[in-house]
């Protein structure tokens, strides 16, 4: 099996890349910065993906099966100062692809969207709610935006399977932000102290990116022409407050934290929410990792991970 | 018929609703600031066309046999400096409408694409190239990705109408920005002097806003369900300093006039582009009047208008 992953030198992407090398797969990778981590082996083409011309390169090059579209501004707080981060690097790269797969002769497309465009809602979100999403963020929104685009894709091209997962948090080894690797990173220059965004009651469902690609990969594997969404979750949620109790357990540290008045960690931070993941489970594919369970993992990864460098 | 008005305080939305209006529509106008011109008596619903309860609630108000989504930021200069304001005020409306029309009973459905998707070609702008277009400006990046929602939208519903009408640059009476607007405000305010932005080569078609909406109109009589594409503008160009000439002869005055070196109005300006309008003159619809005619008959329009003010 060929496949091209773009965006492949994120946080998800190297962990899918090695996943997938694991198989015997051939990988190519499209992304503006290479993937400098030791363990990849295959062919990495330098390039925005926000140009229709340098992807259709790189599919010309890969000759892919398999497209896995993971190219996104990962800096959600930084999209909130900065629109052009998120219209850029997550929605224009949506639209690049779109314009270039028709007639490329790939079979299936993998695109990760993001529980984030579903905003701040009373309801568990499901795929299958009338509601419509209203994302907080400009990520959340490039996100459901690109949804749209590939369903205009879809429509153009009915033969595409297309499978559009709903990440949540994601935490995991190879990891370049978020709260868990921030909070490791620090933690390792200083042990004594913790200074944490918001009040440490966000609460929101956490993955291990191990067991995400395993939803993926289950997902992908029977995925009919046409597209489908489906929400890939954990069971059940964990506050701040839990991520800090585990980060400093796998750390055996003590620092003195700190907290905020403030309920949200910054401008466009959607506090807490949870996440439908019945269609995932009556589909046949479980996670019984906890979210605590799956950030207490995490840390160790990174841990570990750190001390090598 | 009655009508809904996306964005119809705007210089193009005040137009229509005036024509519309004149043929005996009722006509009901979504704008975040009321049309404060006095010719206008329809209902204005003020909100933000971005929150798609608030278009649902103007739907439901409107009962509309068609809607026209011109709401965009216009402001091009501005969204290079702030994505936000055309990822906000042109794409997230189109999001929005598109969650909320499936099932709404509206039959037909206009929207105000532009010329600004294609950024900067060597080949005229054609509906039916195969090649992908490729916009510079944030502007023009919102409304391509408007037109995919839209074709999400025309998968998801099939029956219904729309037409996407690519717009060149615009001019006539009750505009609020724009060249010629900007030239006729600035005179009346120092008619001896002129400082244009760019070296005045910048080479662009011009239609009127009058026979846009003609175009409009005789494309929208006869739309079938799906979603059509097309190109509505003049036969040919006109550059700045041409556009200067029709202003200063409009007004009557003799300013002295600055350029500066730059090819480029402004970051994210499109210096020259042509406009391919072979489909619609193969349709039977004819724009005659010169993009020179264009800008003088606005020059007057305005001059005429500001002088009532």
């Amino acid at each position: 099996m060929r496949d091209l992953v773009i965006g492949g030198s994120g946080f998800v992407g190297r962990n899918l890349t090695r996943r997938l090398q694991a198989q015997g797969h051939t990988v190519t990778v499209l992304d503006r910065i290479p993937d400098s981590t030791e363990s990849f082996d295959g062919t990495c083409i330098i390039g925005d993906a926000q140009d229709p011309a340098t992807v259709r390169a790189a599919l010309e090059t890969a000759a892919p099966e398999t497209v896995y579209h993971l190219a996104a501004n990962s800096d959600i707080q930084a999209g909130v100062a900065d629109a052009s981060l998120d219209f850029g690097d997550t929605l224009m790269t949506t639209i690049a692809l779109r314009a270039v797969l028709p007639g490329s002769g790939v079979h299936r497309l993998v695109f990760a969207s993001s529980s984030a465009i579903f905003g701040i809602s009373q309801q568990p979100f499901s795929e299958e709610s009338d509601e419509p999403p209203t994302p907080v963020s400009w990520y959340g929104k490039a996100k459901l935006a690109s949804e749209f685009v590939l369903e205009s894709l879809s429509a153009a091209d009915p033969r595409l399977a297309i499978l559009v997962v709903r990440f949540p948090n994601v935490v995991g080894p190879l990891a370049t932000h978020g709260v868990v690797f921030d909070f490791v990173r620090r933690l390792r220059t200083d042990p004594t102290r913790l200074d944490v965004l918001g009040d440490g009651n966000q609460t929101k469902p956490y993955v291990h990116v191990a067991e995400l690609i395993e939803g993926i990969e289950f997902f992908a594997a029977s995925l009919p022409p046409g597209l489908k969404r489906i929400n890939v979750g954990p069971p059940d949620v964990i506050d701040v407050k839990g991520i800090v109790e585990e980060v400093t357990g796998a750390l055996n540290v003590t620092p003195a934290v700190s907290y905020q008045d403030s309920p949200f960690g910054w401008p466009g931070d959607v506090p807490r929410y949870s996440f439908d993941t019945s269609l995932m489970r009556r589909e046949g594919f479980a996670i019984d990792t906890t979210s605590r369970q799956a950030v207490r993992r995490a840390a160790e990864d990174l841990a570990a991970e750190l001390a090598q460098r």
